[in-house]
């Protein structure tokens, strides 16, 4: 019913969605006049570029997610609700969600995006996402799952129970590949001496000529050569076309046996039902122009994942669909609706590419900064810095550096854990 | 199917549960020509004594559980299996399992206890168990939900989603209403400005006269003044006749109304069907010698929990249901299988009461030591360190301490997440 948020002042901003791009535009309120409404379907922020490092037993859920009530502690004029959000109605100015109506003066949409498995149901039945940190814990599950289902199956079954597909070869299949790689040299022999570990291969399936596509030809060589030397089997140029659970049909007219595939093809944009006509684009991502003002819309912004400003020259298709351009339309964002209250004019967005970066495995990763390209050890450094000061929390900042030294030396983390609600009550 | 184990000797072991007891034997098995077979519902031993932080977001699941494949690995006589157990065929000597039949030569029984709602179906449907890590963390995310859900209420119905009633108060009952009350005074107000949490209660509800009554009338007093200082509405002789999920009936008559009823009121062993008759006795416990051969039975053991050795004549109603006994009866029983091998003869059991503790709070618990009884902050210091020397894992040794240490100096940890699995995928 949101019934019970008592409007505090004639200027309430609600946002929907506490990722990256929400949560920065959020936290820039804080001194404002502005009474805040933050909504999310979760009570806590996801640091999606671990996910992966969850699905594979590296890292606690609770060290990469976040509570939104501890960023917000005290503040008077910032409300959290935990709801979905069903519709908006841009004529009466509200949100219609699962606690009933609330009102907005400015309604900001950062819902980020899901998965896209381009209207093939088959596959999203069988393929595990890994959009959400609930997502990485059930991919989790299911691999371990997997290899415990292995030790019962007759022996020419065992390639299948222990192979993981992934598809795209961006850098959260990159990443995955890479680890599982790891996994299979290092932990999984010895967890299950009964197994044979030669039989686990390791895909990597992408529809685009290479490997991380996103970046450039020499940093996409690096990590393709990383890979293959790990012993990932990569097929560029290759979709998945079909799965039904065991037998994954690829473009190429091959098929794999494979009881794991894992889905990191595509997203889409989380489009909000109830926005007008000609708002929605490629990718199901809204419409804005420079100031992130959705089409047609005086009072209505969208941001990040969700978002597709097509102004930017550099950018004419809409900014990559990352952390970045979020955190920096959530802080102009927050700085034009400043500006508002003081009668100045707002600034347009420019994105400033900071650069990117994947890793593939200890001691191996490609950055790509604005004015230099490396890779290796160095980079490997990195990409763990960069990471570790985006972590929400002192606290978990430090556990998940202690995490890492202790995987690193050991290899042995206590984290290969089943924890499955549906077996109990 | 177990049929992948190619059985290594005539002398299998097959144990039902990786609890404190099962583990124990298991690990004491490690050495000696038998083949080892563990069989747990869950890949993960689970360290009860500390549920109760979980429910309460003060610490990580994984803190306190652990794969059993790590304690095992590189053992090539141990298997585990993923399984549930459905029934035994004492004749055939066979186990089985969702994963087929298993055969055995000896059958250790360590199935431990679980909920007794003494037959109630209502309170079964509506009160929440703590009995299992997947029943903590669904506590943990139902006791958050009632505070968004307080938020969206009418006024005057905010004091029955913020309460919470406690039915036991034993060591769980006890530790837990002393951990909630510190939550009401220092993180929650923080975290929900708009609730007003004088009006969230915690009620402690107690069968018998008297908290902690497996100890002593000193000690029990010294909770109980603890908890009333607190703030802690404590009902001894008082029971739970009904609850509907919004109203608790008590046995004086009396009617609390509340959304969260925590049941720590009664266990029951977890009997295993295929027994023969006359093997179940008290608490739907199994029968056992002072050996903990079950009952008219030459190759079946039981231990722990779900024992009763009635001819200890300290203990003729059984041990307690607690580590202890669980631990030093898997100890004594590897000591005597081992005795097996080597045609000696085995030794009755005699169980060493080595003491208990409970802790009320920050700075406060009470110890009781077969010669001395204490209580105050060096019971608690005693109580930490008898807790962190039993968790499995340095990491988790480690983890936990530092969890504890935070809190002590923030009462504020990051871990106040709904993580619920049913609402993705």
């Amino acid at each position: 019913m949101g019934k019970n948020i008592k409007k505090s002042s004639g200027n309430r901003i609600v946002i929907i969605g506490g990722g990256f791009g929400g949560l920065e535009l959020a936290r820039r309120l804080r001194k404002t006049p502005y009474q805040v409404v933050i909504i999310d379907r979760h009570n806590y922020h996801q640091f999606q570029p671990l996910f992966y490092q969850v699905a594979t037993a590296g890292l606690e859920p609770s060290s990469i997610i976040f509570p939104f009530r501890k960023n917000f502690q005290r503040i008077k004029n910032f409300h959290f609700r935990l709801a979905e959000v069903d519709s908006v109605n841009t004529e009466e100015k509200q949100v219609n969600t699962s606690i009933g109506p609330i009102d907005y003066d400015y309604l900001i949409i950062a819902t980020g995006a899901g998965n896209n498995f381009f209207g093939n149901k088959e596959i999203e039945k069988h393929a595990l996402p890994m959009k959400s940190i609930v997502e990485s814990i059930n991919l989790r599950n299911t691999i371990l799952e997997r290899f415990e289902q292995a030790l019962e199956v007759d022996e020419d079954k065992r390639e299948e129970y222990l192979s993981v597909t992934i598809a795209g070869a961006g850098p959260t299949g990159v990443e995955l590949a890479g680890t599982l790689v790891e996994m299979r040299s290092n932990i999984l022999p010895v967890d299950y001496p009964e197994l044979d570990f030669k039989k686990m291969k390791i895909y990597l399936v992408e529809g685009s000529p290479r490997v991380l596509n996103a970046m450039s030809e020499a940093s996409s060589l690096k990590a393709h050569g990383y890979l293959e030397k790990m012993g990932v089997e990569i097929k560029t140029d290759t979709r998945v076309d079909a799965y039904d659970g065991e037998t994954i049909s690829l473009s190429d007219g091959n098929n794999i046996r494979c009881r794991t595939l894992i889905w990191a093809a595509g997203v889409k944009g989380n489009f909000l039902d109830g926005l007008p006509e000609g708002t929605m684009g490629r990718g199901n991502r809204i419409h804005v122009n420079a100031y992130n003002q959705v089409k047609g819309l005086e009072d209505v912004y969208a941001l990040g994942d969700v978002a597709l400003m097509t102004g930017d020259d550099a950018y004419p298709d809409g900014h990559p669909q990352m952390a970045q351009p979020a955190i920096q339309q959530g802080k102009l964002l927050a700085n034009n609706l400043k500006a508002k209250l003081k009668g100045r004019s707002m600034t347009p967005f420019k994105y400033k590419n900071l650069g990117s970066m994947a890793t593939v495995g200890k001691n191996k990763a490609v950055v790509e900064l604005p004015k230099y390209k490396f890779s290796g050890f160095f980079a490997w450094l990195v990409w763990m810095l960069v990471h570790l000061r985006s972590i929400l929390g002192i606290k978990n900042k430090f556990i998940v550096f202690l995490n890492w030294v202790w995987n690193y030396f050991t290899y042995n983390l206590s984290l290969r854990l089943i924890i499955k609600r549906d077996l109990d009550k």
